[in-house]
């Protein structure tokens, strides 16, 4: 079918691949003029048959509100926008409620792969209306990876970025997970084969996972991690995860932690630590490294 | 090779079994004499032809303990046993002291592949001397998975358990994870197929791995696990990684928090809270649910 | 000096009981007509001289949105509104620019003290304009406790919630830390006398404070405790705590463990907890607690 | 009465200090013979009269284990040993039983104060039998705190190091909220005096202590901590908790997240984010930063 593709980076320009390849006619828009199909995007809009779906592939928060507004603003009664970014949840109701105001429908998909999602597929959490996903289906069959599984219509509006960044919040759990126990196995002297340990456990065990493939992969490449720095960004879910729990009063543990140790490994001093100093100091006269 | 086997339960019979399609001849002895193919331990001893191999897969702790004791005083110099039980690394290096004393060697193997390693191996970590090692690879090529993986030295004597600890302590961060995730997604109303978004997963995301699967087919027997209660009992392993932690002074705040979970699952009510309603009951006038 | 107080409650009707003693006059309004001195809140602004100040003591979230929403509309430019109850910093920020917008000046002061408020003095943290707070300080000196301390000018609109927020926090986690202290030593049965030990500690020690003054008192009722049960509320300034650590990007671990602890001590069985005990009946053929 | 006292560096010389001042004859040995009554441990044994009382102050593990042993030999059937170290309440418990052997009795005292303890009295826990500790109380009652509280008779051998133990668990908790709150507040823009903010809550608010005492001297000196270091050593009762936690399956999360703070707070680099870092770059080609 034929689809609008607002945002043509790294992954929206690696999905309008994977749905041309799947037959379908992807009129794709980027600020970026040597990207781009069409030089706005109400060109876009006059480009597409009604009913009109446009995908929205760009960052999370004021570009995605503001291509949405826009799109409102160009769309038509019976039109269908979806938001395939990072949104958060929250957002997405809003979107939701104002593009129906004017007529146009709505479907938030979370969207996972990466930079193997044009190789392999993405898999996709999808929200909104039964009669609107399926409309949609043909779009996500190509998107999806091969097999049974890598879609879901997750529930309403909200349910598809919910889901995604529930799925990242586990993410960020597993991935503390492997890096405590590699941390634990370097700082023993019995154990003298951690890259080989790791790469053991690939088949047979109950920790066999993507993210065990992955990380065997990165000490093949540097065994010991030297070249690289204990620093992680977050890109923003593990937040909303939290902050998702802390709303529902449910409490995440794992979860929590495995964000808060991002957090601590982007301080260059950790100013609660001073705290505890400079007690100790108070109470014990113990020694303070200034 | 010839191998003798001590203790024929789970693990040690399908292991013995696994061992015995693979061409080896196995002779096992257990307490119970319907599945022992000897009526004792020297009955074992005599059977087999020096330099013994002797496995032994009994329960960690006091029933290791005694075993290995009293093969040191069966055995003969040159003989080798391997605990391939779940025993403790700190257990390994007493044990491989009190053999060597005697001459006999020592070689300690982590088991990882629970129900599912008669049919699809056993991933194995082990730890001892070079040589040991090599004299038993043929019994380790044929109950390792197929494939290249699924086998390590680890290092010297204890290195197997220690690596195999580890092991277990990811799997309680990466079960932990999944089962904050999945309750976060049953406390929302937005996501109507909670089981969907799992088995979604199972491709082309992150955190796909075999725990998912087992998730999605736990979830297939029971959508929402209500035939279960909320508890779960810790097998040691993850003691041993905390303990082992806050020995070498490593941090490990998700699989710690995995752990503290399981125990707080066995708990009628918990002791601490009550301390904190007694508290808020103090200086607040808050209501306290007697 | 002259104040009208909205909410005469356990909170509102000891303050303006503290403020009467130290000779202002105090006009309060109720909506229980039975402790109220006017009819209406447009009678409590008539019967006060203006530049007014009204004290607004009412519950967070919507009742002090709505009470703000009316003061707004009867009270004059130059008027000043003190919220003096657990609102959210985030909502003082909206208030205060709501009112600004009429003249109407405000702001906000977080208050501790409990039911010993009215013998002891609140402990008061005041956000706002320099001049604003300087017109109430004979209202400030009167409920604070005597001495030096008990009194902090925070910062802008919002610094007295965020840091009674913050404040709350702490407390949080002080109470986790004994409450896990007193569970601990419940558990050894090398210590006898476990209300002695608090008990002793309450001189001399790092950990002497007013939390294990009313723990004490707790033993001494309930030596056991056995009389609670392990259920404890949170009154929505821990859940701020987090969330704007989370927006903070401020790791916050022991503040959040409390927070969690007390989310899991309401529940009847732990979601989580039942899909570990799947996840291990599903690997590892372990039996489960139906 | 008479007591030997074996140790007179800081915490053993202010003690035999305040046992001299309450009218008690100390004769004290150490290894440095400016501070020493005495040549050697043999002479102090010489000195005092039988039933003989020798208090233990040197450090713990082996320094202890070390004078215990001597001591053994040393003194005769009915005299009595105090280990009023930092000893770990299981070695308390090997050490009575070795001098139970002799006819020595033991009595163990977890001992708190620091620096501060000459002046206003040390809290102590004991552990032992109740004639050894009755036998005992002139000295109990001179060390400790004036007033009621103070001093505990915990249990049995090893209860005193063990409540000393749980009150450090207990310490590092709550020295651990503070500096989170710490953090937090130094976090915002809208909190603009800090230190302002713990001052006020040193009276009338639920969370003041000496603690809150000593964190607004320590900002009285440093407002910002600019000349800290946020590196903090932990002192072995911390670990020991967590370690007695996992032996008797009880959650301390709190405890626990406190300890860990420090031990990553020694940490040039954290080698578990180096492994974040790792599989964020494999799966996302997240930038990283080297």
């Amino acid at each position: 079918m034929q689809i609008g593709m607002i945002g043509l980076g790294k992954m929206g320009g690696n999905m309008a691949e994977r749905l041309r390849r799947g037959g379908h006619e992807v009129v794709g828009y980027d600020r970026d003029p040597d990207v781009s199909d069409v030089g706005s995007l109400k060109e876009l809009v006059d480009r597409l048959e009604a009913p009109r779906a446009v995908w929205v592939m760009v960052p999370a928060g004021e570009p995605t509100r503001a291509t949405i507004a826009s799109l409102g603003d160009a769309l038509s009664a019976g039109d269908i926008v979806i938001d395939g970014g990072n949104s958060h949840y929250v957002d997405d109701q809003k979107h939701g409620k104002e593009l129906a105001e004017k007529g146009v429908k709505f479907v938030d998909v979370g969207v996972s792969g990466g930079v193997w999602g044009l190789q392999n597929g993405y898999a996709l959490m999808a929200g909104g209306l039964p009669e609107d996903i399926a409309h949609l289906k043909p779009i996500f069959d190509t998107l999806k990876p091969e097999g049974e599984d890598g879609f879901v219509h997750a529930g309403s509006i909200g349910a598809g970025h919910f889901a995604k960044m529930v799925h990242n919040g586990i993410e960020y759990g597993m991935m503390q997970a492997f890096a405590e126990g590699w941390e634990l196995l370097e700082a023993t002297d019995i154990v003298t084969d951690v890259p080989g340990a790791f790469k053991s456990w690939r088949h047979g065990t109950v920790i066999r996972s993507w993210l065990l493939d992955l990380l065997t992969r990165a000490l093949d490449e540097d065994p010991g991690l030297e070249d690289l720095k204990g620093y992680a960004q977050d890109s923003g879910e593990g937040r909303w995860t939290v902050q998702a729990a802390v709303d529902h009063a449910v409490p995440l543990p794992v979860i929590t932690a495995a964000l808060y140790a991002r957090f601590a490994s982007r301080q260059e001093d950790s100013p609660a630590m001073k705290m505890v100093a400079a007690l100790r100091n108070q109470f014990g006269g113990h020694a303070v490294t200034a």
